[in-house]
């Protein structure tokens, strides 16, 4: 027999749980973002959440392989996804004869990583992610049209303003080579990506460390001195003397995809080239992306991303280049739950309680909430016994913002009693002018 | 170094991963369900999948127990969600205060069961559910409303006839404890869940080996023979004999539901009381229900639920009686699918595909597009390099319906061309005329 009172009904640490409002301000946000990728014409994949481990293990390296959910169930070793851009490889990989290509797809979903229980961070939390792939090539206008689909969902979010930041690993990445300094990419760039939290000083101090020339220091921050709207930095960085076809390349290209995002309509105050951006390591090849709330510097990036030139390699041999991005919904929703900037409002998508004033106009109620319901309004009937105070107490205490009344008055008038719930205001009205006002809510 | 040849790049077996056609079929399928939920007022719950393993095992038997997903990891023991409904007993239990009573909810989640491989089975699946919940109480008309949403759905999904059948826990296990047979129901159930698929003859075998008096083997071959319109078959069960108070219950239970009901404006068509419906043994303890396809009897039930006493009763103390029910959308999905009742067409969202006849028709192109985005309509601009036959052969491919092109000539008269791909016709319009005749699509 288990014990009864030992049974902990919290839910995990690390996994978030809400109450009705958060879950409806929660869904609306989802729906933003599927609108909004589905508006630019991106299918919808449902990629289950596990998967056999060595489909995840080949690709996790390093802290993310610690943090899978890894078990056996009957001989077969399985592992939850820890994102949604590995099943996406399999997935592609799988399926490359019937896919159409550039294969357009957006995931919205689950993730689990069994990170170390600190506040903030999450152990399932949703990505909303969309990528495009292409067979064997891909061109860079595909990079020009993800910042104006990540300006379109932040316009539709209404948080606040918010800065879409770009850079391009190739111009991080001729620098060094044109400095000489190829070898310590990595270290440099894991640096720089410090720059903003610990200020140049700091980062000065750990470049100097790695003993390099003093010259190549001072191109250093030449390099990340070079700021501004995104035509003063391209000219900047054409002036910016590296011998390197690399970096001329990089140069290029966010010159292309400056001038196609203009033109996309993404205007100038939403978006700049920021060369200190890096994102990671191995799988970013081109174009990166950051973007950060204005007046919430301290969540860090909120939709990341970039293009890549192997998305499946792993899995089959055929070259499938891409570019996507990722939204961390759950920690964003968390953060500006916590800050106060989202609004939790009604616990219930009910628009309007029906009630009848008693057992007689069941049948009328039931018929004007079906219509209403037919009309798209969110409708319920109120079932619960006992007294009218309870009933609009019910109303009144999910936020539901009308309460319509049927007795024997309406339905001898062909009428419905419609209650304002914030004013106190009660109106009679017919069917057609019931279902207009309902209709606005 | 993994071994690239290995990795098998096929979802799991038992997990269900679709092409985007039919991907897009089934998201349909989804809106569907949850506009209707949501229109009767639910609101929307959405549970971690991974719980303590103790808070699942609590509340897990026999078969389902071997079935779970169980694992450690650290020093936890986890496990995956085998059903919606324990996830809500348990955030009922840990919620109650801050929850308004009756509590509806809905949930549309992935659940997990090991279950042995066989065709049909899935072991990954959606469950699409509704619960309304009482505090200590809940009348027996929010069992009506249930059938009134089982309808409004399937007659939305729109997959043919159904029929809603509907039966009382009552009832049956009434007629036992009047005939004397109460120890014996659990079995008697049991051989009565097979009628239908093995005929009477073979049920009357199996129930005379249980050694009952004939006459008790007659009166429930009475009892089952009770058939017809609701108003029929309650005018017949209250003149059946068997002086029994739970009998009597149930019977009043079914006349004050079926009244209800069509009241509700259920056809008398789309539903019938069928006493042969259990519906498992434990949990249900009054109204039960299961909705079947006229034309596809061989699925079974498509959505079944019932009356239940106790939702959380193993992690409070407080009673909460519920009722609720359950779609198995996985499934459902791959029947209707296979047997080809479902239409599976495009394998885009996006209605248009806007095409430059050149580099300098880009901005133009740009800017109706996010116009039409604007207007609604999912929209993708053409960034593929390359011949006009390629582009339209991406239109082609994805059954896009229509192609608008842009170019020097419509830059210049202020219009765009519209291709119908499906006829082939093409036409100048205006921005406003093409809007409108995309936004019908």
């Amino acid at each position: 027999m288990i014990n009864l009172n030992k049974i902990i009904t919290k839910p995990l640490s690390g996994f978030m749980e809400l109450l009705p409002a958060e879950q409806l301000v929660f869904n609306s946000m989802v729906d933003t973002i599927r609108e909004t990728y589905e508006k630019f014409g991106f299918v919808s994949m449902d990629n289950p959440v596990l998967e056999r481990a060595e489909v995840l293990m080949a690709k996790a390296g390093g802290e993310t392989e610690k943090q899978i959910y890894q078990f056996k169930k009957g001989d077969r070793d399985l592992a939850m996804r820890f994102d949604l851009t590995v099943p996406l490889a399999r997935y592609v990989a799988e399926n490359r004869g019937r896919l159409v290509f550039p294969f357009k797809r957006y995931a919205i979903g689950k993730v689990y990583r069994g990170e170390r229980a600190q506040a903030g961070r999450f152990r399932e939390f949703y990505q909303c992610d969309i990528d495009v792939i292409g067979d064997e090539k891909l061109d860079i206008a595909y990079d020009a049209e993800i910042p104006s689909i990540i300006y379109s969902i932040f316009k539709n979010l209404n948080i606040g303003d918010f800065t879409i930041r770009i850079n391009n690993r190739k111009v991080l990445s001729g620098l060094f080579e044109g400095l000489g300094i190829k070898d310590k990419s990595v270290e440099v760039i894991q640096v720089i990506d410090k720059l903003e939290k610990v200020g140049e000083k700091e980062v000065r101090k750990e470049i100097e460390k790695m003993k390099f020339e003093p010259a190549v220091v001072d191109r250093i921050f030449d390099f990340l001195q070079i700021k501004g709207d995104s035509e003063k930095v391209i000219s900047k960085l054409k002036k910016f003397e590296v011998s390197n076809l690399l970096f001329d390349e990089g140069v290029e290209e966010l010159e292309i995809l400056t001038d196609l995002i203009k033109k996309m309509g993404v205007p100038e105050e939403s978006f700049e080239i920021d060369l200190t951006v890096a994102r990671g390591l191995d799988y970013y090849t081109g174009t990166v992306y950051e973007t950060r709330l204005n007046d919430y510097p301290e969540i860090g990036s909120v939709c990341s991303g970039g293009r890549y030139d192997d998305l499946a390699g792993t899995y089959i041999s055929r070259q499938l280049p891409g570019v996507g991005i990722s939204i961390g919904l759950t920690r964003l929703f968390d953060q500006l739950l916590k800050k106060g900037v989202l609004k939790v409002g009604s616990a219930t998508p009910t628009k309007v309680l029906v009630v009848p004033t008693n057992k007689e106009s069941f049948e009328y109620g039931f018929k004007i909430a079906d219509k209403l319901r037919g009309a798209g309004v969110s409708t319920e009937f109120s079932l619960v016994e006992g007294k009218m105070k309870k009933k609009i107490g019910y109303a009144d205490r999910l936020n539901i913002p009308y309460v319509v009344f049927v007795g024997e008055e309406e339905i001898s008038e062909k009428v419905y009693t419609l209650k304002d719930m914030e004013t106190g205001e009660q109106k009679k009205l017919n069917e057609k002018d019931l279902t207009n006002v309902l209709n606005c809510v």
